[in-house]
């Protein structure tokens, strides 16, 4: 669980976050979901510029927007791996403020060779990391709560 | 039809286009649609500064990546709706460089009250330029090729 | 003092942290100084919306970078002011990573009536926290250390 | 001369521009100054991947407001080069909107290294492309006007 504090550069002239700015939220709560198994995105890097890279690269990713979120707003992230393999894995953040939903972005991410940007099975440290994301308890998390409408 | 160049900030430490950047890129091409059609998004704004204010915001988007895109690239965006209704519109904009297609952005958008946030139907101007949109022929674009893996 | 931790988002195809995302998390810590004081930017934006608005606008700002940041990295921000008037306020915001210097904000802040946009003084509350920040204690810490070059 | 239409996702709550993403546009001017003297900034990249670049970095940039704007405003962009030499060139981009100034943002590009990121002399053929930028007829531009307060 990470918390995330709205700024103006997150919003639009609408006076709420803009769209596209929640998947920069997701990418730090992923980012702080493998750090806390032990494999920072660092990590990652240090790697790639030494030629043995391995990256994970959005292949798709959806958000689905159940409520805005506004300029100082305290948002809560917590990330979820639904499903992976021996190439691919699905992750879910949810975000909220005072547990009502604000939206949840889902993506899925391939493994890339970081040189050649093709695609490659999932180095083994990086496998056992999403395994371990991916068994972490998640359901005692209190449920959300729908902004009324 | 639009273009995009490419720059750095649309990039990540990978090298590539970030892939919440192509939301913004899609953005673009929605506001050219509907500009197209005599609807700015100006004039949108200057409704809603009086207090008359509909607006279109994105409840759901997904992106479905390709082929990554890389600093100076020159994208060609397309955008068309696939579907719309008294509440409710579906577009599609396609993003390709040199004809392979680097990546869709799918947004459901609903209208809103600008004051208050609270879906309400489309107002009559608006839903014309949608309509407008919707029976612009689209299948005379070349057929997109999908880039070698 | 906050703390920042660097995604992808914020980086570009150089592999380090694109020069204007440093303005962002700038504001970030600017609006952490404020709410400190107890004047959230919340609280501007809720008076603004009820037509009784200030809001404190960039006239000027620049980035003088020492040193690159890259992903993953956790910096540390710190936000003074230097000097403020009736109507105007100049904030310094200092990056630092293990205690070398990234780079250092400046900002002139106006201040403007949040319907017109035209300039005004800044209004009673604004100004005591603005002072009290200007008075916090910023020689205690740590003096910085340039990168070895 | 450059333009750049406006969008949601460049501008903040406060209904204008935010006042990083004016660097961001002023990047796309430089690039496409760099481009229209034959060396686009995807050449310098080509070059970095085989271990013989050179990159241009920001190691001051100053942005100065004027008016604000707002989405769907179609701004100008204009580039020159106001001072450079064998390691450092100064660059200036000006942001009209229908010849009413909206900013000026001026930046100083120090040449790295793009394997090590430490300095080195800017390249041969930059250095010419640099030079041939400096010397463009730029006087012949309208004066700029500001905006009425």
């Amino acid at each position: 669980m990470e918390t995330y504090r709205v700024c103006f550069a997150d919003t639009d002239a609408a006076g709420i976050v803009y769209h596209a700015r929640y998947f920069e939220m997701a990418e730090r709560s992923r980012n702080a979901a493998l750090r806390s198994v032990g494999l920072p995105s660092s990590e990652l890097v240090r790697r790639a510029r030494q030629g043995d890279g391995a990256g994970l690269v959005v292949h798709r990713g959806t958000a689905t927007f159940a409520s805005p979120a506004f300029p100082d707003d305290l948002l809560v992230l917590r990330t979820e791996i639904l499903k992976h393999n021996a190439a691919r894995s699905w992750w879910r953040t949810t975000l909220t403020r005072d547990d009502v939903l604000i939206c949840t972005i889902d993506v899925e991410l391939v493994c890339i060779d970081a040189m050649t940007g093709q695609p490659r099975l999932i180095p083994d440290d990086l496998k056992e990391a999403i395994g371990k994301i991916a068994t972490q308890e998640t359901s005692a998390r209190a449920p959300l709560e729908l902004a009324e409408p």
